[in-house]
């Protein structure tokens, strides 16, 4: 039989849905389970791009441009114009959601066995998209204590070898919630020109900042023209998960030209996910405002009500809907398939993500595990009660311990 | 500044595409240019198709599972079992596009520096696949006085090292339209199980078969359920190149496990697409009968008006809609670019595809071209016309020379 790649057979199976198959057997024994395992939020999609796709009136579902349709393009411009970044439409490339951007910024700059340093835990499929690359991530570890703040940059420098290519963040961060302050990204903006690195920044979160916090781009910052490199998304921005629909943003002239041959190689990304795209971008404020209101309030909902449970640890996030907590458990792999296959209270179950899975570092987060708060409240609140009672009777329950943690929204 | 990566420097620029900005002078100039160069079908998307998108009835535009829809996948491994391959639903993973199905493919299978062997011409974006992979591709060529049929079995032995992985096929075959016989894939199963190779066939073109020839899938021979590896897509089936979607199709158990790694990486496949291309599904047999004898009609119409242009050899091709035909030029990529740059009749040019970029061998393909016969008949016959008024005048232009070739309808 021929045999699979190396990178074939290093790729993580997916943490987030390893989980799947405990989670259907549970709902084929009739246990109602509450999904706060992913992000796909249950936002509707904006009334202006279901019209848009609603009213296709094309006779042909053609290929567009390799870097995408030049209008939506010009529109997304625009939109960072709006955001103070300086790009025009040629330092713009839609891709098929932000994977592939990533995937692609990766091939495009890493060789076979280079290092990319990100901040642990992290967005597990980064590790794939690393593999497919050839590269290898190097984690640097982000604490719970200090509610997942950047770790001090003197760390990253015990890490940087000359096979150290980039640093990758993502803000605000999947999985932790966490959002970057312009002090933080001007650090790492000192230590990747010092080293001259390219600096990936993930920010398919960044309307979902809170609190009166403000989102800064690496794109925003002086300098780094010929460093940073956004990886986008509508995904989450316009609950449009499935559209895949994404972009890079560079002003990196060599690096657009280099990503167009891998675009071209793949031909287009999907026209019904650009029209999709396209419409969204004439999505009224009122939307966002409304939205972040949502979450706002699912957060503070999320976050009080774990914090009052026994021998939880939850720091309040400034953005996106994640947050990373700690459980009074040895392993919570253990317990969030024990939650799926072993207990329900009052006929329902909760669904986590085990944190292991977004750690590179092996045996850290296995007491944590992360939360998307992509339920109504009334969900979210009949979730955290089956948690708070599945904790009182679980059998890997560990004994009450005193934390202090640091939140976002009083930092 | 920070560097690009070796692959990315490598991957080529899209033969197809360079000649863009000499095509849009032209029109700037008011010349009208017949695009023979690419292979974005005129035919209208199926109607079923166009409803169900027009009908999309859901609020929140979802992810759907990493290997596609179920459903979708479930009416697919019908699809294939009325052609006599015996698949079921996990047998077939959607991915976008054949473009993704193929890199995924690859980057399960190949190690850095693997070889993959292809016969000459081949579609150029197999090279940027490859590289994406880390393998390279090693041609094996196949001759326009044959027809382009399978080069015969030594050659390939002849190409056989310890870093030989796969043979790739394209069958029916873009650049050249050229349909394997059963008995050539037969002699392929044979190399492919005496030295345990994968073997990657691009159907893409399947439905498009001609002459009453009937198509051979590599799941269609027998002793190959661990090594045939198929690629498919909607794109040129359904005149659907824009939904990018298509599928892998293995019986290797271990590959479509870790593909499916892949895919959860990348989350799935654009959802709005799956609608589409299960919506196709239900197209009628009438749909492809009408679009065949169009195509017939147009094949017919332009390997006879071409082939009765002095120096241009024209093999008739059995399947697909294209033809690679040999030029009376010295360089096929100068006359291209002139076409466009430097030629009009009656205001009208034309627009081929240079062949060199569908060899890897350097210095083959120089006089050859590669025709897409996607227009209507009209305008297909003033293209000709175009092509062979430029042959009168092309400061270029060979002394005409005597050529047989083996033509597949009559063979």
């Amino acid at each position: 039989m021929p045999g699979i790649s190396s990178k074939g057979l290093e790729l993580p199976s997916s943490p987030i849905r390893k989980l799947v198959p405990f989670a259907e057997a549970a709902k084929k024994r009739g246990t109602k389970v509450f999904h706060l395992n992913i992000g796909q939020p249950d936002i509707h999609s904006p009334q202006e791009v279901l019209n848009a796709i609603r009213g296709f009136n094309m006779e042909v579902i053609e290929y567009s441009h390799s870097a995408g349709f030049e209008s939506y393009r010009r529109k997304l411009a625009g939109y960072y114009q709006n955001l103070g970044i300086e790009v025009d439409h040629e330092q713009v490339m839609v891709t098929t959601g932000g994977s592939e951007a990533l995937m692609f910024a990766m091939m495009c700059t890493l060789n076979e066995g280079d290092e990319v340093i990100i901040p642990e835990p992290f967005y597990a499929n980064y590790i794939s998209f690393a593999k497919a690359a050839g590269a290898n991530i190097v984690p640097v570890t982000a604490r719970i204590e200090d509610g997942f703040a950047l770790p001090p940059i003197s760390d990253f420098e015990k890490l940087i070898t000359p096979k150290t290519k980039a640093i990758l963040i993502c803000n605000p961060s999947n999985p932790t919630g966490y959002l970057y302050s312009k002090e933080e990204l001007e650090r790492l903006r000192d230590i990747v020109l010092k080293h001259d690195l390219w600096l990936f920044s993930d920010e398919v979160y960044r309307e979902f900042v809170y609190d009166g916090h403000v989102h800064t781009s690496v794109m925003n910052l002086e300098g780094l023209d010929q460093h940073a490199v956004v990886v986008d998304s509508v995904s989450k921005r316009y609950s449009l998960c499935g559209v895949r629909i994404g972009c890079v943003v560079s002003k990196n002239r060599e690096l657009m030209q280099t990503l167009l041959k891998l675009g071209q190689a793949r031909l287009s990304p999907p026209t019904l996910g650009q029209i999709a795209g396209e419409a969204a971008m004439d999505t009224p404020a009122s939307y966002f405002e409304e939205v972040n209101r949502e979450y706002v309030k699912r957060r503070n909902f999320v976050t009080e009500a774990l914090s009052k449970i026994p021998g939880v640890v939850c720091p309040v996030p400034g953005g996106a809907f994640y947050a990373t907590i700690k459980l009074p458990v040895q392993d919570s792999d253990d317990f969030c398939q024990w939650l799926l296959s072993d207990f329900s209270y009052e006929g329902s179950t909760v669904m986590l993500a085990p944190a292991s899975g977004f750690y590179a570092t092996p045996g850290l987060g296995k007491q944590e595990a992360r939360i998307a708060y992509v339920l109504k409240i009334e969900d979210l609140q009949q979730a955290v009660k089956c948690l708070e009672e599945a904790l009182k009777v679980y059998p890997g329950r560990l004994v009450a311990e005193e934390s202090t943690v640091t939140n976002q929204h009083s930092a």
